[in-house]
């Protein structure tokens, strides 16, 4: 087995994914797809940004959209310690690796530490965020999709097996994995702290570059709300894939494109991992169900585009597999 | 407007499309399909033939399978009359338009008339099949996509113009039809008795064959459920399109196909129709969301395959359409 | 059997119930119950009205509220008949009995025939109104429960043998009943034109008075969605019973109080009757699934609260059983 | 506020609630229920025991039923811990506390400790069990209300105050509680480890009992499925309560009686709580609001009724609110 086995007692504990910047040409086009078509909630902003929470969440934001001159392209993914404590391990962890370490100022959030992963990822941790009031039962601001609250992100890796290994031996444990069985290495991975299927994952392609964030959703039927919704109010080519249930992490899924190409996850119906001796199920490559349980193909861009992380070269993938296509 | 005026006065009153009789090579592998994977229920079988009704349906059989060295094919569709007199008067109708009628002997059904549209297709009228007793409460009984009755048959048309003004003269409603613009003429059409969205359809295409059959079910959440079900049993390479909706209609869809190629179509969220002057709603066939409102595409499969009407030949299409993608 | 065998051949064709005409108090209040809050759509408005409509309805109005200084009465309730000759018809039988008939002029609609049933509820018949243009696919609309159309309307009968015998006359015919056993009288049943359940349904009490009206739904879940909306803006105290499945209908419901105390149900996934030849379902005064299949009473309000119809006075019902309770 | 800070660095780490042993007189009659009523999967039995799981548990069992001659009692209730130091901790900790402390053998499980808590309720902590294979994607095998994993066990306790000062110690957060505002004590709060609202829950009443063990199932659909099998199956009388929302917590709930009066609840959609910085809400213990948002009343059982553990006395609550009514 190519996964590395979890690391149970990190030096420092991450609670979860937290937020990501994106990168838009035009905030207002950008406002009009989050806030009024996937329903996500305004929680402050200005002539170049957007915070924007969804509907169970308490910490001010988890999507920043940003004003900028290279749109498209993502600054930065976040994610929240447990301690303070916590942030201050991380500093030294990372530091103690090598990799560059700041401490720099993000709004609405207390000390936050930016540095990069492995292949270059620029990861921000914080350990408290301003919290608002719950609005989970203001059932009339519910709209577009329902989306409850971030799930996870998705990266492109050059480098499965590197990836993982460097988000491992900080505490992210694997809970589903494609395996290319010819090379015996990893070409997907998907990794949680949190007690879902992930927090983050990475597939084998060009990269870094950001493949999707991900927002869970109640059930199916808000899924279809939204296909419904965005094909009749000139979204129609926006939609990417789905809907459809993924073999791996068993959630039900749809994925569609922002004004500017990122790409958004809606997700339900994955499982709970909290258990540590939850083994990792494994993957073939070449099983077509792992992508889509019913057995319907992913469009090529689906495996082609993603999103950049500004400033950070690509490279191409390091392991090349017979079937080009994987999730 | 190539579409005739429908006939509010018709000589005889049809009810609503009744039941299909599909022959099949392996009865074994038929019965685990419908009634298995399905859900419907078994009310009578031999050795060459299995009665299916849906959860509330209270007429006997509204599908037969029948063991057949012509598998694949379909012997006839049926309808059910609002009267014997109604009966009667079908009988002197396509009498007088100079069709094959015939009386003929059919289980578990009063008096059936058997004759042939304008092009070819075997069709049945009968006025009284036995009744039993309702099982629509009985929910232990409920498994698969649960489904509730038959709702429609689509056919392929070799010219849909034909077909329609054919059905029309006795009665069936035309609720949307996709128009060649450039032809001005049909491609494609939905009529209905029963106050839906349609009884009958009839596509552009090599004909007359069959090209689907379509229960109704209660939610789009039971189609996902038949999908997880066919795609962890064995069948998942019987799954051809969907689930999506369908721009024509509106309704919730999925095309399986079964163990001889029958497709059969999961359906549901279409609306009521009874009003007799509802206008028919106009599709450009140009449009690909009259298809699936959520833009993707059908496969070839599609509209390429279909079951032919035993010992009826098939002609190629009248109409040549610049798309040859049509619903 | 109570149920008197139904009018196949009725002089006059009636589609289907139409709309209702409701006084109220307080036009914006109802208009923020129904508009905002259910969430049909405004098709007209003046000072003293406002018509709605359903969404995957086309004629002009399903509702009319009307600002009254007797609000909580009921103006009157509609119908369509198929063609212009059933109202000319309809006007010679209802004469014929001695009802009074009259032409009156109603906004928005053809000729339109008032006249009165055996106990005095006033209703209408018309052939043509305004349509719209579809708005079923115009998702950005759907808000509140997404009412698709109006199902049924349900009546107090102080003499329920009376008034199905007066509807069956002219065609409606009996889905469902409740019989009192000791007396072998109907204490409710439910009559249709439309291919559903019902179009109108009496139930033994003070009458005539109005029970309900209803509109269907798509699915149970959007039930849930209006629950969570009216209970968390200010109409907890307007959720008079349910969720639940009736046993009669085998429908899922929910009942709530609009401003003026007239009762709205939600409802959804009832069975088809078309045909002519379906048996009528009988049900026990005293087994209590009849009411809600899961057990749950419903409570006191719900069997003595009623909309008196304008003008009509109301009394007492000429059946006495022993359970007063009765749905 | 009366609730305590959380402990975020107990001693030993709790993961999650992992199952109960409940005492049954029949165990044909309790294995119709859970097996093939509630859908539960029998992971083994004998003539004693019935070990059961739910579709996205891979661990052995989440429900063990056991013959009794004292049915309708609750041997214990189990909790995993992180590791097999954790459990040691555990031991230590507990009987510095003057608990009393055991190691008992449970098959399918590693090492286990018995300890009870304040009041007195059996709990057990285990840090392995056997490990099965993965289901949740054997679709064939989904059946009743599709259980998908145990999500909590409630109890009432007869001094809230305590309990919840006893478990926060070693680690447990409170995410909601009902506040008595007159005396300033807790009425009822609710505790997790894993990241949802609860593991488990405490309510004022005569205590310790068992109040009710909850699934977690995909939707409320499925509930709704429940309800109708139930309904139709002889086991309409063991609908207690619901279908519904809490306030608290927000789930969609309904509540059923097992053959031996054991409560199950079925439940759906709360919310996640990893973060630990997330403030507890609080509810007043006059906002009946709070037990169900939509306003319906629970019945009078469901405040009175609960499972006494084995052996262990009651006492009647310490506190004695005006409303005796609470969740």
């Amino acid at each position: 087995m190519p996964v590395p086995a979890p690391n149970l007692y990190p030096v420092f504990n991450t609670v979860r994914v937290s937020h990501a910047y994106l990168n838009v040409h035009d905030l207002a086009a950008s406002k009009q797809f989050y806030a009024d078509t996937l329903g996500l909630q305004i929680t402050d902003e200005d002539a170049e940004h957007v915070y924007l929470r969804a509907m169970e969440e308490r910490g001010h934001h988890s999507i920043v959209l940003q004003q900028s001159d290279q749109p498209g392209t993502v600054e930065a993914m976040a994610f929240k310690t447990f301690d303070e404590r916590d942030l201050d391990a991380a500093h030294a962890y990372f530091a103690s690796l090598g990799r560059p370490v700041a401490w720099i100022d993000r709004p609405y959030q207390g000390r936050t530490l930016r540095t990069s992963d492995n292949c270059g990822i620029p990861i921000e941790f914080y350990y408290r965020m301003d919290q608002l009031a719950p609005i989970h039962q203001t059932y009339a601001l519910y709209k577009g999709v329902k989306p409850l609250r971030i799930d996870h992100i998705n990266c492109f890796s050059n480098d499965v097996d590197a990836s993982v290994a460097f988000y491992s031996k900080f505490g992210f444990r694997v809970t589903e994995y494609t395996e290319d069985e010819e090379s015996g290495r990893l070409w997907a991975a998907w990794l949680h702290r949190k007690g879902g299927v992930h927090d983050i994952a990475f597939t084998n392609g060009t990269g870094p570059r950001m493949h999707h964030v991900a927002f869970w959703v109640p059930t199916p039927l808000n899924i279809i709300d939204l296909l419904d919704l965005m094909s009749t109010t000139g979204y129609v080519a926006n939609i990417e894939r789905g809907p459809g249930r993924h073999g791996i992490s068993n959630a039900f899924f749809l994925y569609v494109l922002d004004p500017d190409g990122h790409r958004i996850e809606i997700y339900c119906s994955d499982y709970q991992t909290v258990d540590p001796d939850l083994a990792p199920i494994k993957w073939d490559l070449k099983d077509p169900q792992r992508q889509t349980l019913w057995g319907a193909a992913a469009p090529e861009s689906w495996f082609k585009h993603g999103s950049p992380f500004l400033g950070v070269p690509t490279q191409v993938p390091d392991l090349k597999a017979t079937p080009i296509i994987a999730p």
